[in-house]
């Protein structure tokens, strides 16, 4: 029990100290070494994993480092054992509840990657204004109405939003999201979003990302 | 004509210092006075334009400047002659083509996306390895198989790619894409992908966005 206490305490200190660059690459990491042990691959240097993500073997030991693995000089890093220390840092026990908000052709074709491509995180509900759309399953994932959000946010206890719905509804979309208790927004809308500063806030603004594209290539 | 050419030489100057961050501004703020034109306003305040994307009018105001456009201290800026400019500062005189490749749930989304928000590129072709979807249009784009890729890719002057494929084919597709002459890639697949630094390379990397949006709200 003691130790028990004491290994959580140790996982809370490493994660107090990491940069969103670090968990970046943590998230990295992992799915590449998940793609590795299917290989029946045991163990990776640094070198090697630093070479498939395009990093010196330098920064890979120091983000191991960082959440207090340090390889073997001989065969490298535990695969198996570095993939549950990056679990212990970057996932909660349960793993989050997330919604789409939006299911619209974009709302599903996000649903489907994430399933397809197994992030930690649970689909717990999608959210539309369409009548044909909820009361129903869509992408595998039941569909409900708008005007229900901040109830269905408390009573399944969903903290993370991705948000696809029209440009014009995404600013009082996001309103009601913050004001249900949701902590973290993926924004695809291409809006600008004015949250609180305890919102984690990331933004894939296609439009903009194909302007700066355009303009570094001509 | 002298003149046509002096201001010309104006536009390659200003283009030459402009960061990544400015791009990505301009971007927005046309966006913004797009939409606020519609409203047939005529000018806009450095203060307002700052509010609605939560910059300083400071940061506004040093961005157009970099431009070559000072506002009127009495009216502020007039909104068309400002698109004008940033038009003439970040966009080719034909605009881009560009490609969606992989024309799964994903790549049909994002291509429907695109048309809807009115980006400045040109989506002229799609690319499938499914002879289901290939040899017809799918959300108004020519879809062709993705073996010629690289005879359409040089035969459309494509020179943008979306990359929508499935994480298994990312690498390959990339080599090709590269090898077709594309200049600006933006990635959906969650896949890290190497390419030469003269490629313009912009990561949408969902899975791992989760993964930190997820660690910083716990």
């Amino acid at each position: 029990m003691a130790n028990k206490k004491q290994n959580y305490n140790h996982v809370k200190l490493y994660r107090k100290k990491l940069p969103a660059r670090t968990v970046e690459r943590l998230s990295k990491y992992r799915r590449l070494l998940e793609r590795y042990s299917l290989q029946s691959e045991n163990y990776i240097y640094s070198h090697d994993l630093g070479r498939l993500l395009n990093l010196t073997s330098v920064q890979v030991r120091r983000d191991l480092m960082l959440i207090g693995i340090s390889g073997n000089h001989r065969k490298g890093y535990n695969i198996k054992e570095l993939i549950e220390q990056i679990n212990k840092i970057i996932d909660t026990e349960h793993g989050h509840n997330i919604t789409i908000v939006g299911m619209g052709n974009l709302g599903r074709a996000v649903t489907k990657f994430i399933q397809y491509n197994q992030s930690k995180m649970n689909i717990v509900a999608g959210f539309d204004l369409d009548p044909k759309k909820t009361g129903k399953k869509i992408a595998g994932v039941n569909c409900y109405q708008i005007g229900t959000i901040t109830k269905k946010i408390r009573e399944l206890e969903i903290d993370v939003a991705i948000l696809t719905v029209s440009p014009d509804a995404a600013v009082d979309v996001t309103r009601i999201l913050v004001g249900a208790g949701i902590k973290g927004i993926l924004n695809f809308t291409s809006v600008h979003l004015d949250v609180p500063s305890d919102i984690y806030l990331k933004n894939y603004d296609i439009i903009t990302s194909l302007d700066e594209i355009g303009f570094f290539i001509k």
